[in-house]
Formats: structure tokens, C-alpha cells, sequence
């Protein structure tokens, strides 16, 4: 084994952090990580250090020759890096409970990535993504930037259109996901099933599904749809079922996210109940991480604790390492992550980022050609990437109109009005993030 | 001149009729015809005699040899037609008035060409139209058909994919519309005013417009976000005014049918109120209908009578003669028309209907290419274009589960079980117009 | 009529001239030019004297007021100017006989278009057009550039991909001469031809000729492929015929030009013939320039003398001067250029030069989409594009490999060591026109 | 393991048989092939009868379970078959003698695959491979169809046209040639080597060039480049060198059939001395297979004998095993072959063959999406598979213009005339396999 890594992660102070040195630690003969740098940012100074503490535990316990390094400096923790990933969150979960209240308050679901509440996401995030960017071209220019912070399907767009940044891969764990549920839905071992991903992030379908290699998708949408059988979802989105009929004439697998968009009444109904009653979704994850943060405190912990699974980002760290080691070992092995479309996919413009099955190699994901989505959905998948498109130019540009247009033409949002009013609102309460959109006004006020 | 035209319109007892026959009077310079032939349904005759004999009072008046022929035959009246003219309703207003009753029950609106209803009316429609085909295939195969019944899209769609008839034309009122209204709103002659249309029926951006050849794009956008002034609609659409800001981020101008989809919530409640109070448009038409026969029986009545252009198909007439007469005479005068893409409109397939710009030839229309769509408004295309396709397979297959989809992707619905309620409550209404669907349960009871 | 319009025209000098003044005076009534500026560079000079002064009597014997510039400073001339015609040959017919006599020493064809002579034509003329835009951007930012200099396909590529210019079209007379001789062989006046023309400059297809708006085409290419009938061909390109079986396999008119590709063998052996005797083409046009000067110099000469129409570019008066009219007067007529592809063509790249049959309007050429090549002429039109835009970078760039890349995989020469070889003689012939393969070597040479 | 395999091989007579059968036995362990069925035609039983047995005595010795049969009936050998392998040849080397011997007379290379000569392979293989695919669907309707018969472009694009057989792969061992001939250069093992293939059949670039996952295409570029290196070619075809600045301004790896383009004058000298020498390769293949059948016949032979690999099929065994055992056992590893583009090369239309990088599972290969292929290459690429459509329509239409027009636009060919007189010769010479083209013929001369 040759040169030990350096990898540096963004936002390191995430409660998901054990996850991921988890996942070093087991993968550590076919990735050999020297140093692992966790940077956070001042105001996330406490939450780092015990995460940070329970990680150098773990790695001891392991008895691998992981370091941990725990810094505010972002600039130190690139220079150098071999992987980068961004795991970060603009303005914390108080940011993420305005995403999904302030909609709320007009009858519209937040959604956190396609939906308004993505909008903002992405106006906040896009603009510090990008400024990782100019450091690690200067720093570590042959770094790769995994991005797990939502909205990822944004967020790489925005990095494919407007940097030169080549080596940026998008992950999510709403694929491996649906992978789980339908090897479990069939009563077999996940590395049996096989999926032919395509779409969006958040808005990808399973075009196919295999067992051994044999289509199954037929039987996998029926036992989807079966009214008794609880279908595939994921721990923070109610699971509603389907019409079988619906689901039957679509004749592909929807992901657990396309209930915001088949069912937005029934969910916008949840959610309003939700909201009334435990919380936001952001609400219950800021108690989980309260509950979770106690937990990483106790010095004899020295593993991942399992109630991190309910936090909802299970394999996470599989999806994520196991990227990261194709990557450097050069596996060639198929794994469906966001990157330019090239062709994959043929009513998408071949330089925008979809979510699709890629080959991954030491040089990057190569993306597997689909042809075409089915007719169905193409215009939806198409209507979303028309919203990502729009919304990664309102956050580069800071331009009011742009982002009411972002917002007007988001699937959730009824009207140009409404729009309007939840745009007003919330470029207010994220004021202290969207600094591109308050430069004037401030230049103005200066003088 | 030479040979003197035969004209063949399916649907002659419509109350358009007097338009029709006034453009062909005012064009019989250029447009010999020779023989209209009206035709309808056994349903329709008493319509179709007051019509038909307004017709001939009219062109007797005019002094044009015009013959007005009356049939219920519609195989006669094709027998060697130059020219057919498509402008029936199966199922009447009544049908109509379901496609717009049932859907508000359930909190959505029908929306006759691109909404739920407009699903409904192309299942009717879509079969009758192809079976039409068939006769022309036969009686008339140079003919050219120009369809004017909607929903115009998804039937020229249905067309294009489904027969070998080439010598199809969709047509609407809609882009005509928009350039009178920017005529208005600029204050000059309407033939000073270009418009570069694109897009889809019922879904048409006017992407460039110039007064005498000089882009005035923004200024006009400018004009129609104005609060104070009123916008470019139609007579059968209700103008809310655009959110300003929203418009002028669009950057194209939106066409009135824009706001079912831009404003959903409040056309939605315009047209519960309208249902309460006055009635569904159906139901205003059919008040406006009965008033017109009566005027029509007037045996002084021999032209046009002006209170037609409240009926809502203002200009059709224009548009129609203009078309046909322009096909005619190899006129290649620039006209909006519904065709095959052919690559100008680069993200919709290039053999899907679309409504663009086109050079009228004696060879049929051949579209200016645009590149694309603006990306703001290329998904909600797209989407629609995507509801077009599946509806126009259910409409030709009957089969339930593809109806579903369609009834479940259009964007005014809220989820797959309102679909689902939707569509049992309005197959089961429009029954007897909808064979396809029927059959096997008309089989199973024949044993 | 309002403002009188300012048009430059760079290599005024040139004998073809008379022809553009001829159309000017022709169209006044429509076209109101107030000034035409004929520049020159020094070595010019004598020559834009005489074509000068005839032009001069030309405009006084019609009686209209277009006054005649002569100038050498080519700034002087754009300042303001409403039109820019480009009709320049950077070297003289002495650079397009090194063009001819060099590859036909290699036993190829030098092409001054699509050939190896082609690719040195675009080498000189390129950086000098890009040049002629860089001072239009400052001195008339308005300004269309109408392109008559050859290669006119690789030099609107060269434009499109390397300004920001969009007010450029080329222009050739090709199809024009096409549809003139197709209307000869018809027996009918041109006007009731019609042609759709798609493909490249001197690569163009007629794929559908129309008769008073009938089709055709087959009709037409039984004619041309008739051994007893002279082929559509043009005063500079041997007519040798067809294989009629070729013709009516491929259903689709070729160009003069499409000579050089389908009968390299017998091309070849007529220019090594007329290399022996006659001289090549550059060298016969030298000599009838020689002569036509002689006439232009006789004080009584006010019109365009009749031997003009020897020199090759008939027709080229009206098409430049209809193609500016139609744009002036947002005409949207129909007229071949070569523009931006946008889509019209389906395999070629949009953002592609492509020659195709556009509506001509103020805001410039609308190309009207034809859907794609047919398969069997799609192949070799590729070929060219793809030679014509590795060109078009080698004369941006000035480097080696490049160039000999473009040489190479023009489909009339046989191999990388030929190209090799023609490539250096050209080089060296060429080296003061150059400076962009010369820079380096001068530099070394300084030291 | 479950079910043991039956595999037929059409062409089973041929001298390549001994590598498929050492292939087989090599991989017995993964594949389970339990009989396979050598076929071949009456004029062919003497050799399928030696190989045969020379077969029998190959699994013997090795000791696995593979039941060797042979037969002259088709349709017994394909029923319940899993895999179809084609190896045949119509016509046998004395009809390829013939498709290469004609067009030296006229001074143009044959090309036995996208040359003239593979125009007429074609059209006598591709009616042959229909009648075969009509079998399976009767008789194997599950199987997979493996063609290794040449031209492999042409026949897998007539497959994808005019049959709705999916389960084909064409197969060529020009790429792991090409990988070998790297991995000897960079004096590596070949297994490290990793080349992004994509193109056409025999019209394959190299795109990246990759040592243990890192690109090193340029120095793989500059080794081939190297004129005392010998470069990256076959057994059969003559290493001329290339031009170093051309290879370095291309910037990929061109296969070794690209000589014929890139070189044509120096290929065609080599074969005019070739054809007066040694014999054309048809001719020196006919002694070799000659001999190689003394060798088979020796009753102790056992093994496949070492001379084989002269014969210029090198590694088809193993591309061709190694493919059937990925679809057997769904390995998911990434193998270049010949199969519907599906949007993988951007300027070939989706439904098309090309010869692109595959993951190999067992719904079949799926193309990894390349983007496009660079412009430099991309003309040439393009104008084969004009050549090969048309030629595939051809060989399925008997029609002479079609075939003319094919002849005509080949690169190779140089001009219409000479078309017509080589396409004349052959077809007569070719007479007895071309009854598509002669059938109104035999009609005429019946009456």
C-alpha cells in the first residue's frame, strides 16, 4: 500500500460524522485513510469537538491509524486533501425548521430539496459550495468533492455550470435505499437485486429492477402496490401507499420523494398535522440530535451508536465510502450518484447533473446509458430540472426575479402571489445567509 | 382560376359555422370554393339546418357561388374534398359541462384542453378522429384536414402517431389572440406586430416580439406585468393580472391559458364561484348558443352577426381561412400552427406535435426552428407535453391504468387518488361516448 | 422613407463590384443606401480606382443618390455603417493558384472551398474577419456582416464559435444558380421554383424542388440524371454528369460542388488537364479579371458590363442585395444563407453553420427546420462540418497539429503523409499571410 | 449449478472452432455449457467434420462434460439453444477473394468490412442472419445471438432495423487487440490497461487511455506516434506508421483499420504489390486454413494448435467466451462490443449500432454514455454509418439504386462511375448468394 490519504470533511461536526468512520474504519485495508479532518465552523465549535472526540475513540478502539483532526480552519483541512466531502448545513436545523414552516403557513409543502424549502437551501448552500471550490482548486486541486448536503441535485448542477470543477460527485442515500426495500419486499439478500436508476436527485425512478440478473420489475410494482404490504419509503417520509393502479400503469418504481408530487395533498395534510402536533421534520431530527449528541458525549461509547439509524440517513456511510473506495481503487463497479448526464439520459441536456447508475472509476463516475425515460414521468424529472436549473442561477446571481421564477415554477407552489408572499418571507428570516441577495441594499444603506 | 374547391366541415351545425362562411366570402378571390359541405350528427340536424341555411342567406347576400351543402353523411360529404375542416364536440356542451362539474367537486380544475377534462374530451374526440382518418384515407386521401376541436394538441399528437396521415393541421385561436391583445396594449395595427410563437397548444410563450421588426420583447412584458393595465386574455379566460416581477423574470410572454397553471389556486376559485353563481363555461356557452340559434332563424339574418365574437372563438375564422388559403395558394406567409416538431423546438421530440411558427406551404406547414425553450418554462412544456402523450395512448388503447397515469401526471391534479376518484366518476359519466374503455365489459355482458 | 442607410464593403476593389452597385441602384426604392464605402488594403489600390469611378458613373447614370466612397482605411468606412459586405481574398488570385498548383503536384484536388485550398483560403481569411469584428463591435455595433468571401461555411463557423457577433450571415450563389437551372430544365420561369435547400456552403442538398408548390423532385433528378441533358451545374465546375442510377438512389438534388466528392477520379483528371493547358481556374479568372478591368477603365462603360457574368458569381449581385433588402425591410422571405443551424438541421450540432432555406426578418435569418438529412448524404456533409471547424481552429490558433488534423481528414486527400507534405509547401507559399503559424518562429529568430 | 447450457454455432466448420471450444473448456466452471452444436452447410461437411472431431478429442482430453454435435440442420441445432454464435461465411474465402480482387482492378481497396468489399459481405450475410433470427424467435425465442461474422457493424445495425430480435451483441477482437497491442507498449500487463472504446464496428477510437485507472493516453499516443516504435496493430493489417504530428493533433487512439482512411494511397499500393506477390488476404488465408486443416486431422492433435493465432483472430475466444459468461452470470463487467447506441455517442442516433464500452449483464450489454466522440473523428464515423445504413437497406431490399448509392458514398470509392462498374462486377461474380438482387431477373427469364 502506497501513500496514506488525506481526507478533509466539511461540516464534520454533523451527528452524522460516526457513520462515516464507521465506514473508514471497516473499509480501511482497501482505503488506506492516514488523516481524517473535521471542519466546522466557530458556531458549531462544541457539537465538533464531541463528535470529534467519539471519532478518535472509534478509530482506537478499532485499532486503525486513522488521525482525527479537528479544526475551524477550513483552508488548513483542504490543503493537501485527497477527498473532500461537504456534509454541511447553512443556518443549522433552525434554518431547516423556516424551510418548513414558513410554507406551511400558505398551505405549500417546504420540501427540503425539490420543493421551496429546497429553493432556499440551495440560495444558502450554492454560494459556500462554490467557495470550497475556489480553495480546493488552489489547495487541492486534485481532490474529489463528494457532496452529500442537499439539495445534491442542485448543488452539482450549479457546480457543473459554473465552475471548471470536473471532479464533484453528488450522493444520496434515497437509491440504496429503495434497494434495501425491495430486497426486503422480496425476501432476499440486497446484492441480489439489481436497479437501473435514472431521474433526478430525489426524483430518481427504477426503471428496471433484477433478481440474479432477471427482470422483476412487474412483480416488484405489484407487491409495491399491494394495498397490505407497506411499500418502499424511507424513515422521514410517510408512507401512504399507492394507487396499485397508478402505480401499475407507471410501471417503474417511483423513490419514497415522488409522494410529494403524486400525493401532494395527503401529504401536505400530514405535514400540516405534523407540525401541529411533534414537529417539523426538522423539529423531531433537532430532538434526535439533542438525544444523539448526549449519547456521543459518554467516553466509554467508542462505536457507532445504532439509534443513529432513526436520524434517517441510513447508509450514508456505506454509499459514501464505498464511492470513495471505487474511486480510489479504480473498481469499476456500478453505483447510481449525481454527475454530468452526457448523454445518459436523453431528454436531459447532456451537461446538466442527473442521478443515474455510473461505472466508478479512479477517473470519476462514467454514467450508464438509459436512452430515455418512459414518457410518463419525463415531464415531471424535466419540470424539476427546469426548477434546478432556475434556482442554481437565482443563488448564483442573487437576482429577485429569477428566484421568484425558481419559486413560481416549483410543482408545490400554486401561484405566482403565493409565491411571491413565501419569497418575501423567507428571504427575510435567511437574510444573514443569502448575503447575494442583500448586497445592494446593504451598499445602498452604506452610503 | 381553375379547378373550384371542395370544403368538407365535420361538425357543420357548430354555431362557429357563420364564421367559417364569412372568411371563405371574404377570400373567395383567392379561394375558389366551390362546395361547403356542413356536416353533422343525427343529434345536430336541427342545428345544422338554422346554420346551414344562415349559411346559404349569406354567401346568396355576398354574391359568391358557394354552394351550401347539408348532410348527415359524412363518407358524401368527404368523397373528394379538398379541404376538411374538423369542428365537432362529442357529447355536446353537455359533456363539456361534465369535463368541468365533475373535477370541482373534487377541488380541481377541469380545464377543458390541458386539465382533466381536457383528458376527457380527447378520449372522446381522439377515436372519432381517427375514424375520420380512415375515411379520408379512402374518400379524399390528397385532402388536407384542419382540425380545430380540441383539445387541438393531443388530437394532432394522437394524429401524428397513430395514422400515416401527414396533411394534418391543428389550429387555434390563442396565438392570434395574443397578438391582437400586444397590438392593443403597444396601441398600433396588429400586422405591425411579429410574434415568435413556441410551444405547445393551449401552452404557447410568445418568446420575441417586435413592432416592424424591432424586438420590443421587454417593453411589452412591461406593458402586461403593469398592475394598472390589463393583460392579453381572451374573452374565456378571466385576467387576475401577473405577479410583475414573476413576468418580468420569465422573460417571454406567458399566453392566457398560463394561469391555470401559474395562478392554480386562483382560477380554482374563480371557477367555484362561477359554478355556484353563473355557471361552468360550458353552461355560459350554452346560454350564449341558444341565444345565437335564435338570431341564427332570423330569415333577414344574412351575415355574420356580431354577438358570434362573444361566443369566444374570436378570429377563428381568420385563422382558419387564412391557413387554408395560404396552403392553397403556396403563399409561405409565417403562421402559428400545430404541426410535427421536426427539431424546432429542441426539447420536445421532434416527431411530437407542437405549436410553433410555421411557413405555410402548398406542402403543408414547415416550422421556423427556435433552439429552445427558455429553461424556466421547458419543464411545465414538457410536462404537458408528457400528459398529451399518455393521454393520446389511452385514448387510442382504452386502457384504464394508462388513463390513470395520465389523469394522475396532469399538473392541476393533486394526487393519484383524486385521479383515481376523478377518473371513475368521468368514465362512468361520459360512457357512451367511450367505447375503448367499454368493450370488454359489453363483451363479458353479451355472454 | 426615413433614415438613408451607410454600407461598407470590404475588398471593394474587387471586379465583382459593378454587380453589388448594379443591385443597390436596382433596389433604391426599397433600399434607400445614402453612402457605399469601398474599402481597399494599399496593394488594391489601382483597382479600387477604376471599379471605383464606374461605379461612380453608375450611380449618376441611374439617377440616384448613393454617393461612392473609395478609402484604404478600413475604420474610416465601418464608423456608423448600417451593412458590412466582406468580398476580400487575402493574397489575390496569386494565393488561390498556390491553392490549386499545390496539391494537384500531390495528385489532389486543392477545392478553394471544402479542399486543401479551402482550408488555406480559411487559414488567411479568418483572422481577418475575426479582425473586421472587432472593429465593428466599437465602430458600428449595429451592423450586419454579410459574408460573400470564401470559404463562406468555415468562416461563419469561424465567426459563430469564436465572437460574439450574431449579426452575421454568409451567402452563396450556389443555390440560386441551382434554382435557376432547375427552372431551365423545367422550361418554367425561376420564380415558380422552388427548392428546400439544407446542408453546408458547397455542400448544399436540394431535398425537395417544388413546381408553383407541387413536388417535383423526381421529375427533376430524371432530368439531371438524363445523360442527353446538361446537368444544374455552374460556369466554374465542369458538367461531367451523373450515373442516372447514383441520382435516383440518392432522391435528392447535389450541388455543382458535390462534383469533387462523387467523382473525385474524373475531377481530378479535368483539373490536371486544364492545369496543362488552360490554366487553373484561379489562373483563367486572372486573366478575364485582366480584361474586365481593361473595361471597367473605358470612361463610357456606366452599366454592368454583360462579360461579368463569365467570372463565376452570378447571380451573386441579387442574392446579396435581396438578402440585405429582406433584412432592412423585415421582408420574411425565404432565402438560403448559411447561419447558426439552431436545431433546423438535426445532425448537425445547433450551434453549427449550416446553409439552409431561412425566413429573412430584421432580427435576421429564422432557419426553418427540415428534420434531418436524408441517411445516405448526412455522412459526407458530417465529414465537411467536422473539417470545417478543426479549420476554423487551426486558423484561430495558429498550431501545427491542427492543421494538419483538418488536412488529413478532408475526404479529398489520401493520407496523414500527403496532408504532411501539402500542408508544409502551403505553409511555407502562404507564410506572410500566416503570422498565426509564424508568430513563434519570428519570435526565435528575434533572439 | 442448475441447468447446463446449449450453445449453437453457425459456421461450426470453421478453422476458428478450436479457439471457441478451448474458450469454453477454460471457463467451465462459470459456464456450464453442457452441448454445443456445431452447424454448418453441405459444402461444408468434410471440414466440420474434421474440426468436429478435433473438437470430440479437445474436451476429452480436458476432461469437462461438453457434448460436441454436428449437423448440417439448422433448425435443429438452434432449438432450446441459450447462446447462437455466427461464424460463417457466404460464399466462403473464395466469394472474400472476390471482394477484394475486383476492386484492385479498379484501382480502390475492397476492405472486406466497411469497403467495398464489406458492402458485398454484407450483402450476402445480412439476408442469412434475418432467415437465422426468424428461427429463433420460432425456435430459441430466449436465446442471445453472438455475431462475430464480419461486417459486425453492418449486420448488428441491420439486426436492430428489420428484426425485433433484441438479444444480439456483435462482437469484434479489434479492442482487446488494441489493449494488448498498449499493454506491449507500456510493457505492462494487460490487465492494468483500460481503454474507453468507442465508434463503430472496425471504426473504434481508443477515447482515454488508462494505467491502473490513471490517464495516460497522451504518452500511449506519443509511443504510437514514434516512428521506431511499431505501433498499435493486427496480424493482417500492414504498420505503416502514422504521421506523428497527425496521431498527436487527434489526440486518440485510432484502430488499426483506420489505415484504410487515413492512409488509403499507401494502403492501396501495399495491396496492389500484395495482390501481385503473396496473394490478397483472402488468398494467404486460404493456405493458411488449408494447412491448418492438416493439422486438425491429426488424429493425436488435442490442443488448439498454436498456429491458429496466425490466422488473425487472436483473442476471439476470449472475447467471445468471456462475453457469454458475463450475460450468463450477470457479472456487470465492463467489455467493448457492437449494440444499440441508446444516446452513449451523442452524434450517432440512439437506435443505431456502434462498438462501445458495456457493462455486460444478463438483460445484455448497456453502453456507457461517452458524450461525443471528438469532431476530428466524428465525420468520418458518421459517414460509415451512413454507408452502413444504407447498405444494410440495401442487402434487406434487393434494390440496385440503394446498393449504388451504399457503393458511391463509401470513402474508399472514388466516384459514381467507378461505383457502378465495381458494384456491376460484383454482382454479377456474386451472383448465386445475391438472390435478393436477381429474383425480377429470374422472373423475367422464366416467362
Amino acid at each position: 500500500m502506497g501513500k496514506r490519504l488525506k481526507m478533509a470533511t466539511i461540516g464534520g461536526g454533523s451527528s452524522y460524522t460516526p457513520e462515516l468512520v464507521e465506514g473508514l474504519i471497516k473499509r480501511y485495508h482497501e482505503l488506506p485513510v492516514g488523516e481524517l479532518w473535521l471542519v466546522d465552523i466557530p458556531e458549531g465549535k462544541e457539537k465538533l469537538e464531541i463528535v470529534g472526540a467519539l471519532a478518535k475513540r472509534m478509530v482506537e478502539k478499532a485499532g486503525v491509524p486513522i488521525e482525527i483532526h479537528l479544526t475551524l480552519d477550513r483552508r488548513r483541512a483542504l490543503e493537501g486533501a485527497d477527498f473532500v466531502t461537504t456534509q454541511f448545513r447553512v443556518g443549522g436545523l433552525e434554518a431547516r425548521a423556516k424551510d418548513e414552516r414558513i410554507p406551511l403557513k400558505y398551505g405549500v409543502i417546504g420540501q427540503e430539496t425539490n420543493g421551496p424549502g429546497g429553493l432556499f437551501k440551495g440560495l444558502r448552500t450554492i454560494p459556500v459550495i462554490l467557495d470550497i471550490i475556489r480553495d480546493m482548486e488552489e489547495l487541492c486541486p486534485d481532490a474529489w468533492l463528494i457532496n452529500f448536503t442537499n439539495p445534491a441535485g442542485m448543488v452539482t448542477e450549479a457546480v457543473l455550470r459554473y465552475t471548471k470543477q470536473e471532479k464533484v460527485v453528488g450522493l444520496c442515500n434515497v437509491p440504496i435505499g429503495m434497494r434495501m426495500g425491495v430486497a426486503k419486499l422480496l425476501g432476499v439478500d440486497a446484492d441480489r437485486v439489481h436497479i437501473d436508476f435514472a431521474g433526478l436527485n430525489h426524483m430518481v425512478f427504477g426503471l428496471h429492477v433484477y433478481l440474479d440478473g432477471v427482470e422483476v420489475t412487474e412483480k416488484v410494482i405489484d407487491l409495491v402496490a399491494h394495498p397490505d404490504r407497506s411499500g418502499v419509503t424511507m424513515k422521514n417520509i410517510v408512507d401512504l401507499g399507492w394507487e396499485p393502479d397508478f402505480l401499475k400503469g407507471l410501471k417503474v418504481l417511483p423513490c419514497p420523494y415522488h409522494r410529494y408530487y403524486y400525493q401532494t395533498d395527503k401529504m401536505l395534510a400530514e405535514e400540516l398535522e405534523a407540525a401541529k402536533t411533534k414537529g417539523t421534520r426538522a423539529e423531531v431530527v433537532q430532538q434526535l440530535e439533542k438525544e444523539l449528541f448526549e449519547l456521543y458525549k459518554d467516553p466509554n461509547l467508542a462505536i457507532k451508536p445504532p439509534q443513529l439509524e432513526q436520524r434517517g440517513g441510513a447508509y450514508y456511510s456505506d454509499a459514501a465510502c464505498s464511492l470513495i473506495s471505487s474511486i480510489y481503487n479504480d473498481k469499476r463497479d456500478i453505483q447510481p450518484v449525481n454527475t454530468r448526464n452526457n448523454g445518459a439520459i436523453a431528454s436531459i441536456p447532456p451537461e446538466s447533473a442527473v442521478e443515474v447508475n455510473c461505472v466508478i472509476t479512479k477517473d470519476g463516475p462514467k454514467p450508464i446509458a438509459v436512452g430515455d425515460l418512459p414518457v410518463a414521468v419525463r415531464g415531471l424529472v424535466q419540470q424539476i430540472k427546469s426548477f434546478e436549473r432556475v434556482a442554481a442561477e437565482a443563488a448564483v446571481t442573487g437576482d429577485y426575479q429569477t428566484a421568484l421564477v425558481a419559486m413560481t415554477i416549483n410543482p408545490l407552489v400554486p401561484s405566482d402571489t403565493i409565491a411571491k408572499q413565501m419569497l418575501d418571507e423567507m428571504l427575510e428570516a435567511h437574510k444573514e445567509h443569502l448575503p447575494q441577495f442583500f448586497k445592494q441594499a446593504k451598499t445602498v444603506a452604506g452610503n
